[in-house]
């Protein structure tokens, strides 16, 4: 019954994420996964090979998706306000209708890198592109005056990484969308000086 | 067989609290538990009364554990040593041979917290547990000299707080003892002005 050539890999793909990325892996069952995708068994495995590798390729694609969103908000100007917009649009889903989804990358950080090689390097990799990412944009706001020059840019910007699963940590705990901005702003201080 | 008279409740509650600490939740299934405790299935469930009952018991006995900690390390003098000496503390696993266990209250704000409420009301108090204690020792730090006064110690402890999942996330992802100690001394350059 099943028609492995009917469906799209990359929507199916993108289903999978949203059912990882809200339970975490070990609690997303097999039928979670048939019904996110709409796939019959034998055609998600045909396809994406079992559990562990459709959760990484689902999870290679929320990766990129975010360095795509990364790049594009921090090349804005000011630096500092890209900079700012940045860390809100992460927290974007916060006391909306949806569940709180946070960063998939930090959650993995938690549920899956202390047992699994593959999954840490990935977290490694996402914690120093966002250093980088950030290094540069403070670089510019340096430049153009909106943040301090007191301390390296690549200082500032491992404080604002550091700071980054705190925020996710009080958004996953229910924290409102206020007590969140506050966060945010008591954080970006350290961008004065 | 089962011969519910003959454990002690709390020993078996700490393997327990071990179990759930190194798998989280989900991962951690019967037969884990069984093996952890030592206990057969009818006294496990006489005793604890099923998976997540036991769960939130082993959380409170290491939350108060925790809690106990902290207070006793945070008492020392001079502050800042103080508060230097618990955030090394709550490390000092990292690089053991021991399997990395971090906080299990951050580790259950990203697994459990979003979608269970017992769990989330548990982990608010905890930060906020937190967020008192680093507040008192800040202040006695500005008293003693060893931590600047320019900001009220409210605000440098939500700062230390906001990045303590920060802290875990590196250490989970398998970052070395110097780069966790590096990371921390950028942190605590929030307390010199």
């Amino acid at each position: 019954m099943s028609r492995p050539q009917e469906f799209d890999t990359t929507e199916a793909l993108h289903h999978a994420m949203r059912a990882f990325w809200l339970k975490g892996y070990e609690a997303t069952s097999l039928t979670d996964l048939l019904a996110a995708t709409g796939l019959s068994k034998s055609s998600l495995y045909a396809t994406f090979g079992g559990k562990r590798d459709l959760f990484l390729a689902a999870f290679d694609a929320y990766r990129q998706a975010r360095a795509r969103d990364a790049h594009r908000v921090l090349r804005q100007q000011p630096a500092r306000r890209a900079i700012e917009t940045f860390f809100h649009s992460l927290f974007a889903d916060v006391n909306s209708d949806e569940p709180m989804l946070g960063c998939m990358s930090i959650n993995q950080a938690v549920e899956l890198a202390p047992h699994d090689p593959a999954v840490r390097q990935r977290v490694v990799e996402d914690l120093q592109q966002m250093e980088l990412v950030l290094t540069q944009a403070i670089g510019r706001g340096q430049q153009d005056g909106s943040v301090a020059s007191l301390r390296p840019a690549r200082e500032l910007a491992r404080l604002l990484v550091l700071a980054f699963p705190g925020l996710q940590v009080m958004a996953r705990a229910g924290y409102t969308r206020q007590q969140l901005d506050d966060a945010q702003q008591l954080l970006f201080t350290c961008l004065d000086g």
